[in-house]
Parts: structure tokens; sequence; C-alpha cells
């Protein structure tokens, strides 16, 4: 099981959303859906053993958080733009504190980061936050280790184009969260996504 | 120096892009725009060694090739919607046999793949085909291999959704390009092209 976290600090969090300005009005809705088509998507197939999280604290009603759980997607295609429709529609229900379905495989909720972050310490899985200064993630995660420590899932926790506030930094770290360095460079959230993935791939199917 | 060849079998070539609906009637268009965007985006930058082709073969007029460098693209974002409207600029334009700047660092022309392809080998790049079935990536570009290689300039060439005629696939044999994988799944061309970056900058950028 793979899952992803995405802290959106300025992501929409009403049904208002204009497809035609997802970077501006919507609060990067775009970088959103592009770690959601990178979450999912392989040529012929949606990845079924992966969860995808993006918590929006956007305007005006933040915050509010959209779940989408790869075994249960119908219909979804790649683009930003059917992407975005999704979530619209998602945006617009009424959320409460508990999941709730939009449309197949897509709920929402009136959660936060950190109870999100905090459910998947309770459940005992593997939480790492990615981070350009984090250990390299092939220290951590490799041949060696990989098949010890997978039974227990992967939760991988990312910034968006602002990054994790110091506040949110210092909540993961006195979780003992380990932060995890995919590249030299720093790049964007969706990027890591398509790196994590690649990188379990060639662990989960050695030959 | 890093180049990315994509043949894209059904991207519309000429300027009737509908924007709201960039995988249907531009024919998959939205795939091109997500494979710029990982060409080229870095959490704070624009990649200035990277230069990336899409050959677009599908109606009115095939084929056309437009050329983005990233050394002297502005003002491009990264969201699909945004760089599918310099791409209608571009497509939009009259096409000659050679290359015309449309906007900053963004090139049209009526070209075809074969002949990009030909004109990387006659400059003694290092020619890569990407592909599920080929030698893994590390066995060919690694700590051993890469300062002695790097200074010629890596070319990949992807295909889109569809991927490679068996045509084609003779052709880029017949010039003895290497065929490498990046995965045992089968992922989207803009995903491989995360990983490739990624691969090559912790070649590049090592301490
Ligand atoms: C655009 S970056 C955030 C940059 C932001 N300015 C900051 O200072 O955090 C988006 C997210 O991608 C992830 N990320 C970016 N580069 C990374 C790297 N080299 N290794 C691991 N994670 C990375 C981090 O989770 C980061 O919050
Ligand atoms: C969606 S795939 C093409 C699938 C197409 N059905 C085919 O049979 O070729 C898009 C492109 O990404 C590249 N690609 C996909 N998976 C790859 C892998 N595991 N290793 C290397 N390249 C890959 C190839 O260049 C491929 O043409």
């Amino acid at each position: 099981m793979r899952e992803f976290i995405l802290k959106a600090n300025k992501a929409i969090t009403s049904g208002n959303v204009n497809l035609k300005d997802l970077p501006g009005s919507c609060g990067r809705l775009d970088l959103v859906c592009r770690c959601i088509s990178s979450a999912f998507f392989l040529s012929h197939d949606i990845r079924r053993d992966t969860v995808f999280y993006s918590v929006h604290y956007g305007e005006p009603n933040p915050p509010v958080a959209l779940k989408f759980v790869g075994s249960e997607l119908k219909r979804l295609s790649p683009d930003e733009r059917s992407i975005a429709i999704f979530i619209k529609k998602a945006l617009s229900k009424e959320h409460n504190s508990k999941w709730r379905e939009s449309t197949p495989g897509i709920y929402h909720a009136k959660k936060d980061f950190r109870e999100i972050v905090l459910e998947k310490i309770e459940k005992g899985r593997n939480v790492y936050f990615l981070h350009l200064r984090g250990k390299p993630i092939k220290d951590v995660i490799n041949s060696r280790t990989y098949n010890e420590i997978k039974d227990r899932g992967f939760v991988f926790i990312l910034g968006d184009h602002i990054g994790l506030t110091e506040e949110d930094e210092r909540f993961l770290n006195d979780l003992k969260i380990e932060k995890l360095s995919l590249s030299p460079l720093e790049l964007h959230a969706n990027q890591c996504i398509d790196i994590v993935h690649n990188i379990l791939d060639k662990l989960e199917y050695r030959r």
C-alpha cells in the first residue's frame, strides 16, 4: 500500500473552481491535479494499491481534505482539467468530520493535515516526510530493508509550492517522522511522486 | 545538455486547439503539455540545459514539430492549460522546413520525427530510445560511464500513449540506438521524463 499526503496551502476549499484558472484563483489546484495524475496513472492501468490525500488550506473554508482511493476510482483521466472537475464536485459537497464519498473512490471531509498524519502513525505505517535536505531515500528504503518494512505500508508527506510551515515541520519532527530526500535539486510535488513510485516499483518487481 | 523527443501520434497540427478538450479533439495534447512540464520545471527554476521536441502526427496537417529551448523560455507556467496556449500559438503559425520562433524559446517547423533523430545522431549525441523492454538504464548510464559520455549530450526518444510504430522501431534499431528501460511497469511519457532527469541529476550533482 502506498499513500501520499499533500498539504496544499492555498488550494481552494469550495466548489467555486474556475477550470480556466487552476493556478491562480484556485490556489495551485493544477499542482494537486498533477499529483493525482502521477499518483495513480500507469500506461494501461490505475495503481490499485495507492491512496492520495490532498489537504486544502485555501479560502473560503479551510481545511478541507480529499481522499482518492486507487482501488475504487472509476472514469478518471490523467489530464488536469478532468481531474479538476472531480475535485470541484467533491469540494461542492457538504463536509463533516467523517469521510463521505463524492464520486467513486473520491472522498471528502473536514479534516486537517495533522489528524491524517497522526492516523497513519497510529496504524503503524512507515511514514516519511519528503524534503530536499532529508536522508537519501535509498539509505532507508532499499533492497535490504524493503521486504521487512513493506507490509506496514508506506506513507509519504509532501508540501506544495510553498512547502510545509515551520510548525508543520516541528510537528513531524516531534513524531520522529524521517525526512527523506529524492534528489539534489528541489522538485515539484508531482515529480516527487513519480520518483517515489519508481523506486518502490523497482524494489517490488525485482526479478 | 538533455534533450527529449516525443512522437505524438495523434497530436493536433493546427491552431484549432480546444483548451477544454486537450485529450480528445486535440489528440492527447494534454500528455504533450505534461511532458513539457516535467521536462523543464524545478521548484524555483527552469532547466536551462534541456530541450524538448514534440513531433505531432495528428490532423489536419501532419507532421508538425515543436521545439522548446529551456535556456530561452520566458513566462512558461507548469500547468497544462497555459502550456497549451503557447502550443496553440506555435501551431497557428505558418511552418516551413526551418525552425521559426513563435514565442521566446518555442520554435515550430514542418519536420518529421526521423529527421530530428538523424540530426542528433549526426551531431554525435548519446541517443537512446526509452522502452519498457530495454536494457536497465543504470547498466548504461551510471557513475562509471557518466563523466565519459555526458559532454556529448543526452537525447531520449519517447512514444505517446500509442507508442512508436514497428517501422519507427525498425528505423531506430537500424541506427543502433539503444533501448533503455526505466521501470518494470509501463508508464506515461511525462513520468519517464521525471525519472530520467532524476537519474541524471543524481549523477551530475553527486557530492
Ligand atoms: C516545490 S517543493 C517545496 C519548496 C518550498 N519552497 C519549500 O521551501 O519547502 C514541493 C515539495 O516537494 C518535495 N520535494 C521537493 N524536492 C524534493 C527533494 N529533492 N527530495 C525530497 N522531496 C522533495 C517536498 O515535500 C516539498 O515540500
Ligand atoms: C504509454 S507508454 C507507450 C505504451 C504503448 N502502448 C506501447 O506499446 O508502446 C509511453 C512511452 O513511455 C516510455 N515508457 C513507458 N514505460 C517505460 C519503461 N518502463 N521504460 C522506459 N520507457 C518507458 C516509452 O517511450 C513509451 O513509448
